[in-house]
């Protein structure tokens, strides 16, 4: 791999995409600090709600977790009444994992203050501008999925 | 907070950085297992890199870490020889971490890696486009620095 010759865009791309992203998650964790959960709890969230009612074996592949690591962050999510087991209807010897409404109520309080960061950051620019740095955000992520 | 009402792009943005930023992570977790660092190790020695020969306690700000993590952290990599311990000339009482040849050639390497994905990825992109998404990427990150 050591002789490709990239172009000078991927390589600024590259490392202005490295950067932007450890600041985010710098940023991320900061905002975490005033609600009462933590970051692996937050992505664990996420994945729940937007995957709605994975079961801990599911969640364990999505984040990259041991199914023994996610067996703890969930003890604590239910402990903190943030999530609940529940047994599957249709497959008894299933378990899935429920977001209950104060897991729903602290994401949508993060993810306003992460939206209040990122208004804050960009607020000397254009709606236009805004819009063109949506697209082209979009235009990387869309070709990663 | 909650009665702020943010304009669309700006909440469409939040989550595809969001989950741009998730899958970049992934991605370059899954780059480190061909190289023999860590996902905490690769980001060390970018900040060891970057800054130049910092303390325990420097590097220990930078990755908001506890010191006694960072010194295991620095062991683990010293052991590997990526970075060694220097004392510094002006003053024998401080130690700093000099990263080492092989520190910086796996650096290089995974950053080819990742030079390589991204440049995959956007390869059906004009490179009017591809300077358009880094110029957007720039407007952001200059704003969190």
């Amino acid at each position: 791999m050591k002789d490709i010759r990239y172009e000078d865009t991927i390589t600024e791309l590259e490392r202005e995409l490295r950067h932007l992203c450890t600041v985010i998650k710098q940023k991320g964790r900061e905002i975490l600090t005033n609600f009462e959960i933590t970051p692996p709890q937050f992505q664990a969230l996420q994945y729940l709600i937007n995957e709605e009612n994975l079961t801990i074996g599911e969640l364990s592949n999505k984040m990259y977790l041991a199914c023994s690591t996610i067996t703890d962050l969930v003890d604590r999510m239910e402990k903190n009444e943030l999530v609940k087991r529940v047994r599957d209807e249709k497959d008894r010897r299933v378990v899935r994992i429920y977001v209950l409404e104060k897991g729903h109520e602290i994401i949508n309080e993060v993810l306003d203050a992460r939206r209040h960061y990122l208004d804050d950051l960009l607020q000397d620019l254009h709606s236009d501008e805004k819009k063109a740095i949506l697209k082209s955000v979009e235009m990387i992520y869309s070709r990663t999925v």
